[in-house]
């Protein structure tokens, strides 16, 4: 294999290394099924460090260019892959091929992205700042146990046998009742019980969007929402956040051209800045909303995990004519693998979604409904609350004086008033995608910043999540990240700032 | 309100009257919102009884023509049904309308057949033929309290947090494991776990259908299957079934015609007839999908439900190529609320499946994965079969004599070899819907048949479903069931026999 490099200083290398080799798949100089050399030998080849070819391979392995097995090697994709690589498995007369098979929905690379957080947040041996993970040593094991046993032997084989698709009736009244609390009115049959904001957000976006449709979510924002939306074909236009949330006053301009069905906003500890949406502009967000006739998706996945700083109303709670879709649920502030979350919304919103959550699994798990419910109106979550509060404002603080020890001059940061986590942007010369290669190998990682972005997005911000990782682990993990950072920030500073672009499909 | 009926005394009252409230609907005499009759006074104004109505305006409701709200009464529906008949909650200045925003996919009818076999199915104080749901009585609540409580004690937070996508890695070995037993070899890494078959359906029919791309299914079929491709955009075409399962001497014809992109097959107790293919079909049927390169769905909710005759090997013991995506369950076998299933398929089908699985809900809650694979482990889950087969062989065998006893003469049914429900095809001159009519008002309820076609059915079929129902109760309920029919016969014994058609979209 003989790459030519593009010339360019100011490109970091793996990245030049990347193009070279998606030129020669193009032109078909290397053709589909051939084996690239070993990250080793390539690297000895161009005279580059091991971790440099191994992170511009990652990243055509995530474009679905190249396809990697373990044990045997990392080869060009087929344009569809499909399973002749495996020839390890002898094979009847006429072996499938999957080639062209799958809808072109399928194909594209939008979804593979959450699953990328996910496999970089649980590696193992790591101290991970990646995904928004609530700490899994805060989980009150003993008391859901308790929980569990009480709703099997009261409720009996009723929490066994196929529910009905809206959810537990008693768990929806409770959560009714609780929502009040934050000025949140609606009756039981206004909710749908889900499998976690990610089925909410799906249903929704299946509900909503016809391929084409518009709809606009803050810039950057959570990639689930993002790969939801695009699933069912909708075009996704970002408006900028800054510390009080989504710019608001930029919102009709928007309106105005891209006609929306849609808005997408997380206006509490938004994910992934952490920032909150001020009261003005919360109300300046209703008053759009109302003005166009465009429904709110609210994601208030986290209004429970505010440490300090006065409480800010839902926008549903202010929602007088009916427009916000309210979604929330349990992972970020009691456990994420009870997989349960809910929607609220108008009846007609209801009715639809319903109907389709039906269709996608019939139901959400009566057994652990029931259960969170016993646990609940126990007010055990109210003093799980309690607990963890404290525990993620010193951490947040932790990270805060880590950063501001530890982090070249002119790292800027947000500091949440709630949450499990906080946006950090390093001088434009640092790409955090270097910045990953080169702590990965020292044990730490963190998510990118450019992953959360809608348009491509700039690539010197990352996302630093405090809820799964000890004080000493911060202080760990926080003094090599930033001692990483400083030592790229002179490396690169003779370059002149430029802003790398993502070159492929918008977020994702 | 002033009906005019047509004077057509071959097709039943019902029927009559519903068409008539279309026609004023549609020529806007009835306009949106319009409150029609108590059904009491339309009955009276009539001359027919109340029953009758409630069956008339049932259905339109079920076609979203009209509106029921509890308590007020029923409507005529918006084009698109919205907010507005709510007047009394006192709302903003400017109210949300949701007129035109669903996406079309979402205003299509074909979604709400699942949620009305739900709903017929679960009514209180009735004998319940219809859902194939498994008894209650049976499930093994200590047992699996156990397994939780194991799953939680020793397992810990692990099975709270966030697991990985495609499923607990020691339940898909143990899976992989117990499948050989059915012949089918293959690696943990080939399964994905899922929220019940009926979600490894609709990440079937989301990663390969294309909107107009067509599936074949057995006609009958499970309406659960034909939403998840429908709501995909498939085209379903219906190849017929007799007590062999699918006639597949009549696929390549079909194929040729119709170029489909999958084939949707229930090989072993077929929903809803309960046949089974045989040997030479299931054979002839995979040569085919080698022929022409088409992948098989093999929904097997039910191989360990059989009660007696030989076992067949699944479509995927004998498959080869790898063309079958292979689908099960514990719905059926031990318990629906549990909501675990999965699919083993190709490798790179997986890789798709499980992508979009992140995407939909990120992952099967840990929890009930760790408890069930314990359970199994524990062979407690083969105790369980050994325990229930007799029970549905016993209901099987006593809903056969009542058949019988009780049924008019002409009446045919299948006899199943296992799993939930058998199959009746009454004499051509008996509406089910009618029948149902009558039933419904002492007590029983069933599913009738004509839900299962693909194309409309003929109206002279239903499921009996023995899963959920005491020898005690089949006496009961299929002496009131066999009389109604009989009546219904000797009524309609002047008229020709005529096959009514659905008039809908197909069922879907």
């Amino acid at each position: 294999m003989n790459l030519v490099l593009e010339a360019d200083a100011k490109k970091p290398v793996y990245l030049r290394i990347k193009q070279a080799i998606v030129q020669q798949i193009k032109t078909g100089e290397m053709p589909s099924g051939m084996r690239l050399p070993a990250t080793r030998d390539l690297a000895r080849q161009l005279g580059v460090n091991r971790g440099t070819i191994t992170m511009a391979y990652d990243e055509l392995v995530a474009d679905g260019l190249l396809e990697s097995h373990v044990g045997r090697g990392t080869f060009v994709a087929e344009p569809y892959p499909h399973g002749h690589h495996d020839n390890g498995r002898s094979a009847g007369p006429v072996k499938m091929s999957w080639d062209g098979l799958f809808a072109d929905s399928a194909e594209s690379h939008v979804i593979s992205s959450l699953l990328d957080l996910y496999q970089v947040s649980t590696l193992r041996d790591v101290i991970s700042f990646s995904g928004s993970f609530p700490d899994n040593a805060t989980f009150p094991l003993q008391e859901f146990r308790n929980s569990l046993h009480y709703a099997v032997r009261t409720l009996g084989a009723e929490v066994f046998a196929y529910g009905p698709a809206t959810g537990l009736e008693k768990f929806r009244q409770y959560l009714a009742t609780d929502m009040l609390e934050s000025g949140i009115r609606l009756t039981a049959d206004e909710i749908l019980m889900t499998n976690g904001s990610q089925q909410a957000l799906d249903l929704i976006a299946r509900t909503f969007i016809s391929p084409g449709d518009t709809v606009i979510v803050e810039n950057p924002t959570y990639p689930g929402a993002v790969n939801a939306f695009s699933l069912a074909g909708a075009r996704l236009v970002g408006v900028p956040v800054d510390t009080n949330g989504m710019r608001t006053e930029t919102l009709e301009q928007v309106i105005a051209l891209k006609r929306p069905k849609l808005m997408y906003v997380v206006p509490s500890f938004h994910n992934p800045t952490g920032a909150c949406l001020s009261r003005e502009r919360r109300e300046h967000l209703l008053a759009i909303a109302q003005e166009y006739g465009i429904p709110i998706v609210e994601d208030d996945y986290g209004s429970d995990l505010r440490f300090e700083g006065a409480h800010l109303p839902p926008l549903k709670a202010r929602d007088t004519g009916e427009h916000v879709i309210y979604v929330s649920n349990f992972s970020k502030s009691l456990m994420p693998g009870l997989r349960i979350g809910w929607c609220a919304a108008a009846r007609p919103v209801i009715a639809r979604l319903t109907a389709l959550k039906q269709n996608c699994d019939i139901t959400t798990p009566p057994i652990l409904q029931a259960a969170l419910w016993d646990f609940c109106r126990r007010r055990k979550y109210h003093g799980h609350l309690e607990k963890i509060r404290p525990i993620y404002r010193e951490r947040r603080d932790a990270v805060i004086r880590l950063l501001e020890r530890e982090f070249p001059r002119g790292t800027t940061w947000t500091k949440p008033e709630g949450g499990l986590f906080l946006w950090v942007t390093l001088p434009e010369t640092i790409d955090t995608t270097e910045l990953l290669l080169n702590v990965r190998q020292k044990g730490v990682v963190f998510s990118r910043g450019h992953l959360f972005y809608v348009d491509g997005g700039v690539r010197n911000t990352l996302r630093l999540s405090y809820g799964n990782v000890t004080i000493k682990q911060i202080e760990t993990g926080l003094t090599i990240l930033g001692r990483a950072a400083r030592e790229l920030f002179s490396r690169n500073a003779d370059r002149t700032a430029d802003k790398f672009l993502t070159h492929t499909v918008p977020l994702v």
